[in-house]
């Protein structure tokens, strides 16, 4: 852990500690992604097909999992992981459905009445990533807001175990939130199929989801494509920035700042701290959790990158966080409340000391999707409106078009757009006395 | 214009007849940008300089205009131009305004309070071009949500005369919604400086607009470069797709048509009807008004790639436009407002016979930024939302800790993350009795 003291910090250093490590793929992995997503677009299933075999190590002839053995899979785990998935559920959905886009209708003048109507994305595709291990949460996060939007079809595609399985807990909570088709597929080799179809994968019209960094690398290359999809959002390694007064738990603060850095060896994690006293005793937290954490070795290696900043001001604090961007924002100081409206860009904020991002993770109700790599400068987390279109009418009498008519004519004349001049012209002459 | 009746169009010519041609830049557009991009990056204002002087025939010294010559602009346009803008600014504040995202706050458990806040983008970047003609609407369309959103700098880019100024009516209307610099900078360099920042064009968080092949081009790349900026969105040629019974008008159907052909030629044009009688009285209306079209040329090639689409019903019609997934859709049919659930995917609507698509263009109160070339099946026009950051927050109270705390720990064991699960168990343990 690098530690700074901000003031005594050379311009140029400061620009070091936030910047993030580039996160484009490496020349190999994108040259590798090319492959796979060139493949299954030409050979659909024969190519994904051996790309399972080669990459998880798996022969299987069929990829989709009947009803009968998602339904089975709720006596596959314990109640009280049920329950949990339950209750998460139930929460996400809460807290999603609050928040929804609503349609709405503004008459601008007399006659003319203009709306936003709204429609679920026809076919959406959830990836669900098993790297490390499963993740029945994701599988929330994706699928509840898909739910709430009214996507008629909701595929998703998880790794398959060795024995050509999915995990229970992954299963169990898409079929908590409606996903129609499920797929054992992973990779890049499920992002080609569900971007641009296969025989038994159906062609989807935006994916989301987190994954590694070949996963990634296919979302990016697939967005990009000429038929290809849309996808959720940029993704990059998880990050948590904290701002600690004095006041703060060290334990709590090192507890949270491991939680990210246990997520992978290139996760981000800052703390900063008014209280030169407060880091020190943080980092001899991290010291003695990192002694029986078991990821203990993914920890060490992304908080060799982290930085522990030492600034004169709370204030200070607040500048270089939003500066950063960071995707979780934890605020463990005294009245964090307070702070709230000296936030301008970060995905998901935390307030106060009983607030953890892993509850942010799992069950407060908010999505765990969040902009990473300084994109919280520019857009929000996931959400309902992440799987809807809003789409714009128009309704307009002829009371409407003799009111609003002229001062279309007039710009069209500017702009020399005479058919856009005359389309309204010719209605102005025909108009019902 | 190519006609097709639909019922005995073979699959595969059908496909064709819905194909847009492909929109990825060409070799040598794509590498004269990456120049552009790459030179505005390293030499900032003296490549702008130069880069200007080559493509706009322009030799400036300096780009930002001043608040005198932006004020000035007021006098240099026409009173009746000047009262077209402040209406059409009114309208799109009026419809903009009242679909705004709110903040809102929901207890998804006892002592678990969410939140969505909402903050303005820090600074967004806003390109007019001014190609053919000056956009003056397009001021309106991207500065207004901006100002409604409430960014704070709202910088503006468009292309100088050849006398080194812009235009007036592009001034004015940027002056209507509180665009605080001003710049005449046009094409690739214009989005580089935008998205880099050099010696005097602030580096902005997102850029907006339209623009040309290169605009786009350019948009396209510094979205995708380490440090660049984030773009409202995909942008491809202009798009209307026109589905008329009967009872339609020819004469105004046809000048729908042109009033997108003359953007350009390739802007994609489709007519489909249930009455083969229409579509010939239609391409009769269109050679007529053709004859006196001041850009009869520019529509002549945008409708050679145009089809006249004979279905046998209405409801095929509506399938096929939900497929293609048009920027614009017209029913030009009777109780159009009967067909609106019919439609799925499409950038704005415009119902019945007095609502042409040149009223959504300038003045009806809708945003004109719309996703084109099959977009619209998974996302919607520029809105005050694509000028902000929607930021979730938690607020958990000790009670609400340990109501929800158990669930996340559940959770974080299943998934194998255990300082996730430690930094939640570790606050359960010294919660306050």
């Amino acid at each position: 852990m690098k530690r700074l003291k901000w003031s005594d910090t050379p311009s140029a250093e400061r620009h070091d500690a936030l910047r993030r490590p580039a996160q484009q793929a490496g020349d190999t992995i994108t040259a590798a992604v090319l492959n796979v997503v060139a493949d299954v677009r030409t050979r659909g299933d024969a190519a994904v097909r051996e790309l399972t075999a080669r990459f998880d190590g798996v022969a299987l002839d069929a990829f989709e999992l009947d009803a009968a053995s998602i339904a089975a899979a709720a006596d596959a785990i314990t109640p009280s992981l049920r329950d949990a998935i339950d209750d998460a559920a139930e929460r996400i959905a809460h807290f999603h459905g609050a928040g929804m886009t609503q349609p709405y209708t503004v008459d601008t003048a007399p006659g003319v009445r203009c709306e936003r109507v709204l429609r679920p994305i026809r076919r959406v595709g959830l990836y669900v990533p098993a790297g490390s291990a499963p993740l029945p949460s994701t599988a929330l996060m994706l699928g509840v807001p898909a739910q709430l939007a009214g996507c008629r079809d909701i595929v998703l595609c998880t790794p398959p175990r060795k024995d050509g399985t999915a995990d229970p807990a992954v299963l169990y909570a898409a079929s908590r939130c409606a996903v129609t088709r499920v797929f054992v597929l992973g990779g890049a080799q499920a992002i080609a199929a569900m971007a641009f179809g296969t025989g038994s994968v159906p062609k989807c019209d935006k994916l989301f989801g987190p994954g590694n960094a070949y996963v990634t690398e296919a979302k990016r290359q697939v967005s990009m494509a000429d038929g290809g999809a849309a996808i959720d959002m940029p993704a990059g390694p998880s990050e948590v920035l904290v701002i600690a007064d004095a006041g703060a738990n060290p334990a709590f603060v090192a507890a949270d700042l491991l939680s990210q850095a246990e997520h992978g060896p290139d996760s981000q994690v800052i703390l900063i701290s008014d209280d030169g006293a407060m880091i020190d005793a943080v980092a001899t937290a991290i010291d003695e959790q990192l002694r029986t954490l078991p990821r203990a070795d993914t920890a060490r290696r992304a908080l060799e990158s982290s930085r522990l900043i030492e600034v004169e001001s709370l204030d200070d604090a607040f500048d270089i966080s939003n500066d950063y961007a960071p995707e979780h924002l934890i605020l463990a100081v005294r009245e964090a409340r307070r702070w709230l409206p000296r936030v301008d860009a970060a995905g998901s904020v935390f307030l106060g000391d009983w607030s953890p991002e892993a509850l942010g993770d799992y069950c407060s109700g908010t999505n765990h999707v969040l902009p990473t790599s300084g994109a919280a400068r520019f857009t929000g987390g996931l959400n309902v409106a992440s799987f809807q279109i809003a789409i714009t009418v128009q309704d307009v009498a002829p009371q409407g078009l003799a009111a609003i008519g002229p001062c279309a004519v007039e710009l069209a004349r500017a702009e020399g757009l005479d058919a856009h001049r005359l389309a309204v012209a010719l209605r102005l002459e025909a108009l019902p006395a």
